[in-house]
């Protein structure tokens, strides 16, 4: 067992000062606000629980100031991703994976979501392993020292019932049978769950939703729906019903489901989703970066779904941004402040977020829970004169004032980290822009 | 002289490697790429030219963080606002802007529009020398390193006609001679210019507006236009004219002129702006913060206007995220992207936010101009792999990628000021919120 006493910690939804804690076997067994304890670690400075990312495309990492260089829509920046997804190979996508996950780790993010989808070779045929390419983002995870709940992805057709082309082939597995058993295949560490998920209602036909669903077998479920209004434009003129509808009706939307986006849904759409308890998973940085437009969190949530956020293409990897960025933007689509209160962000981003991916046993600062430590400068140029609680964390905070992070009773960040976390990103894409050159 | 080899910078709407930078009384005397000089100063990283602030509210910088606990409007947060107003005295409002300012030139900034309206004593009576509390911030900026256009603020009436009420007699100096001669009374050093500005159409009533345009003297001037519709209302129904038609009418929009927001701007607001080849300052973490709405900034840009940006409330202080908020911003509007190029957004946050405040020998690396230096880090977790241009600058690094800042001249900023600098914001903000308690 060790003793830390922590200067001042979100515990219970509301900071307290000088919190003992106890962990033993990598999780709290004691959590005691003002205590004065003989002998703990003292851990200075204002500390938060582990944060989830419940949206992440590792190897979008590399398309970071990258694909900024011409106008377009989503569609034309899909184009440049894909050309980036036609050439990783198991070994580079294991390197891009690592150093991605230390920079989430650095930004205090102790679990991921990895929405995988590139599962075979160039052309289409397995690996060796037909698992190898999922295999490499958990031990990518491993070496990060972060959790990762693996949401293998099954991708079978590009739009609307055509078939794969281009680096799409690498995604597909023929079949939904073909996807459930590999995803039964894989075997993962203790750091790791294995979750499922289909790409989105343009990427597996309505007459394949029925089996996916008999596949999952209580694994969290997570989906793209409605990012583009296209898409429901495509579905509505495929199938007659929205994507969330379609998803719906074929036993895809119930609690355990997570919806990424959710941007452009209508008012029933809404009331589905909320009726579900089903959780969103909002990645507003990137839904900036994609012109996806705001989606209706506030609404969402007074329906009864329950907020997540992601950092999805990692065009920016950090929590405390996309945190305040589902606020700042529903205030931009409604010219009114005051939606969400730091509280209920600080809650996606942890709990919430953690149950999203599997994990019922995480994002608490609390007994019994997995020891998960983000430990936060208040007194940056950033955070300095503002108040040192859960406002200064949502509205203040960047990935920079994280000086320290433990995932499972485990120090895996220390300050000083973030020069070779760096070079580490450099070395691995600028090697993987060179060799696609 | 002293001569500095800048191993990667932004020259001449480029970047350039080894570009050899000669420095003599302050200004650049010579600039060579390409360069293999036999002496001279490295300077590694990504250098890029001095960022110019172009709205600044230093005192704002007490609400980071404590103006989020309650929902509402913005008139809301300006009760906040104005609370805080009420309090400062010359002392404090040194202390705060100076730590205010130091935390800007750690991002970069080498010189700040400072609108300035906090004129008078709590009871509305000048200071022994009225200029007391401007001459302050004038000081602040000296001792921080950076240099600043104050903008003298002129404050006449609450709404439209109304008599100023709470702390905003401390902002009215009566009548707009009695402004006039006070701003003609100022002096300051050679880091420092003065402007003149006009808190806003329902600040100043229309018959005044003349007699202000005739007050200028060929100073810069700034004035807050349509940031809420309630505004344009305001204005429709007293004047019958909308705040720019109405800035136009009285000869206040024209080359010298920044429109501070613009955000609910009509189709023939725009043109006029254009024609005009006016400035606009877009601040839009604040108008995210406030709930103001997504201004047009690009409609503004064809039009022929000229964009710049500021951080305003201080919600956030960093011209990146400034920067490519605007286009993101954009791209939430419009569901689009690509309307601004990262060189684009680089040149209004130097050389044309520079322009607006009056200092038209600024914002380049260039023989000539100021020898303003801001090394970035191209290799942090957020920079790493993006390219090294002027796409990492605008769409991947913060404030915390800032090394080192030279302005005029002098180092002003090293790498490890950031500490002293949390504390110095800390202390200050600390003792202001005590003594309001």
């Amino acid at each position: 067992m060790t003793a830390y006493l922590l200067e001042r910690a979100w515990v219970d939804g509301a900071v307290h000062d000088d919190v003992l804690v106890e962990v033993e076997d990598g999780r709290f067994t004691a959590v005691t606000p003002d205590s004065d304890p003989p002998r703990a670690i003292p851990v200075r400075g204002l500390v938060v629980p582990g944060l989830a990312n419940t949206h992440s495309h590792a190897f979008h990492r590399a398309l970071r100031g990258r694909t900024q260089r011409e106008r377009g829509t989503f569609w034309t920046w899909r184009d440049q991703m894909y050309a980036l997804a036609a050439r990783l190979d198991p070994d580079t996508y294991l390197a891009l994976a690592r150093a991605t996950y230390r920079e989430m780790a650095a930004a205090g993010i102790t679990c991921v979501g990895e929405f995988h989808y590139l599962h075979h070779r160039p052309d289409g045929t397995p690996y060796d392993d037909p698992d190898e390419m999922g295999l490499a983002l958990v031990e990518a995870a491993r070496r990060a020292g972060i959790r990762l709940t693996l949401l293998d992805t099954l991708y079978l057709s590009s739009g609307f019932g055509a078939a794969p082309e281009g680096a799409q082939v690498r995604y597909s597995d023929g079949t939904v049978e073909a996807w459930g058993d590999r995803v039964d295949g894989l075997v993962v560490g203790p750091h790791a769950r294995v979750g499922a998920a289909v790409h989105s209602v343009r990427a597996v036909p309505a007459a394949d939703l029925d089996a996916v669903a008999e596949r999952l077998r209580g694994r969290p479920f997570h989906v793209h729906v409605s990012e583009q209004v296209a898409e429901n434009e495509g579905c509505l003129e495929a199938y007659g019903v929205t994507p969330t509808r379609l998803l719906a009706d074929h036993g895809l939307l119930g609690p355990g489901t997570t919806l990424v986006h959710a941007t452009h849904l209508t008012d029933a759409d809404i009331a589905l989703v909320g009726s579900a308890a089903a959780h969103v998973s909002f990645c507003p940085t990137t839904e900036r970066d994609l012109g996806d437009g705001i989606g209706p969190s506030r609404r969402l949530h007074h329906a009864g779904a329950r907020l997540t956020v992601g950092s999805d293409s990692h065009a920016v990897i950090d929590l405390f941004e996309e945190m305040r960025a589902v606020e700042l933007d529903e205030r931009l689509a409604t010219q009114q402040r005051g939606h969400w209160t730091a509280a209920e962000l600080l809650e996606a981003a942890t709990t919430t977020g953690h149950a999203s991916l599997g994990w019922d046993d995480a994002g608490a600062i609390a007994v019994g829970q997995r020891a998960d430590l983000v430990v936060l400068d208040p007194a940056s140029p950033r955070t300095a004169g503002t108040g040192r609680d859960e406002n200064t964390v949502v509205f203040a905070a960047a990935a920079e004032d994280v000086r320290r992070v433990m995932a499972d009773g485990r120090w895996v960040v220390e300050d000083g980290d973030r020069a070779a976390i760096g070079r580490e990103l450099d070395d691995i894409i600028g090697r993987i822009w060179e060799e696609t050159r």
